[in-house]
């Protein structure tokens, strides 16, 4: 029983998209690994269409069991943030229309869960997304990489919820947990018990 | 000729959506108005996909020639920002897969052409629109009447750079103007030399 995750590191400049298959004792493997995006001083219509375009293909492609996607806030600046806000909610209404899950994770969750530091630079992120997924070196540009490990976290947490899946954090969707999301939680904690987990 | 324009006052709550016809003598029509949203507290996910079937539906049913939409920036909370824009974004990538050109206006832009004060409030832009539309009260909520004084403001600020179309301020589309929105301001730079204009 494999899990599927998108994650979703969203930008107008470089919006990542990534795939892994994690299965229940959290071996992760990396299905694929894309960034779409249009440079600063396009339209802005230009740029959120290109966005959509490439969610609406690769969620079409990878038929994901759920999709997760930084959480945006305010950190850097305004500007910046609007325009990954706007991306952002072009990335959550195509899974929306799909009827896929939607979670969404803070950075510092997310650098926790891979590195095991909430306070991990953009380099060590790279390093152990290469290293779990057992690839030669880490994805470029930073953006993909950010994806990946956005879906590895969210597979991981949801792991560490356990069986008790509705108190995942950071979920925003109205759907609920998709079967093979469910089988997988359970298979999950299965091997746990088998003391096969990670 | 007449232009038609569909006006957004973006929002997750309350998103004010409207049409009006306008005549290049500036005469304003108001075809339609309404308000799309969901309580504070819905998931976001179905939030953005209320809005998202919204704007589809409007956009099907009016066949607007351009779509003005509030220009989103950082002036109350950065948690009302950021859903505002994650909804402006919705929006702006639904005209953009139909090809109508998008124009963004600030409020105080929307104010000042309406009212003649940038600094007007919420009362006395509804009392305008009212007046320029010929009803007998404003539309309501304040949001479906910020709407209908954005497309408003979009047509006479279009109308008053005369025929010099590229130059109108706030256009964010990549697409040409439509052929409407051409004979439309060359009509309306003839009415303005015959003196009928307003």
């Amino acid at each position: 029983m494999t899990l599927r995750v998108v994650g979703i590191d969203p930008g107008l400049t470089r919006c990542g998209l990534a795939v892994v298959d994690v299965e229940p004792n959290r071996k992760v493997t990396l299905v694929d690994v894309s960034v779409a995006g249009t440079p600063p001083g396009t339209p802005l219509d230009r740029r959120l269409l290109t966005i959509a375009e490439a969610i609406d293909a690769w969620l079409e492609r990878h038929r994901p069991d759920v999709l997760a996607i930084e959480r945006v806030f305010s950190a850097v600046s305004v500007t910046t943030v609007i325009g990954t806000a706007q991306a952002s909610g072009v990335v959550i209404t195509a899974a929306a229309r799909r009827g896929i899950p939607v979670a969404m994770h803070t950075p510092t969750e997310v650098k926790a869960a891979v590195t095991g530091s909430g306070q991990a630079n953009k380099n060590s992120v790279g390093k152990m997304v290469a290293k779990i997924c057992r690839l030669d070196s880490p994805p470029k540009p930073a953006d993909a990489a950010d994806a990946v490990a956005l879906a590895i976290a969210h597979a991981w947490r949801g792991a560490a919820v356990g069986s008790n899946a509705s108190a995942s954090a950071g979920r925003v969707g109205s759907t609920q947990l998709t079967t093979a999301q469910q089988a997988w939680i359970a298979a999950e904690a299965s091997a746990k018990r088998r003391g096969t987990g990670r």
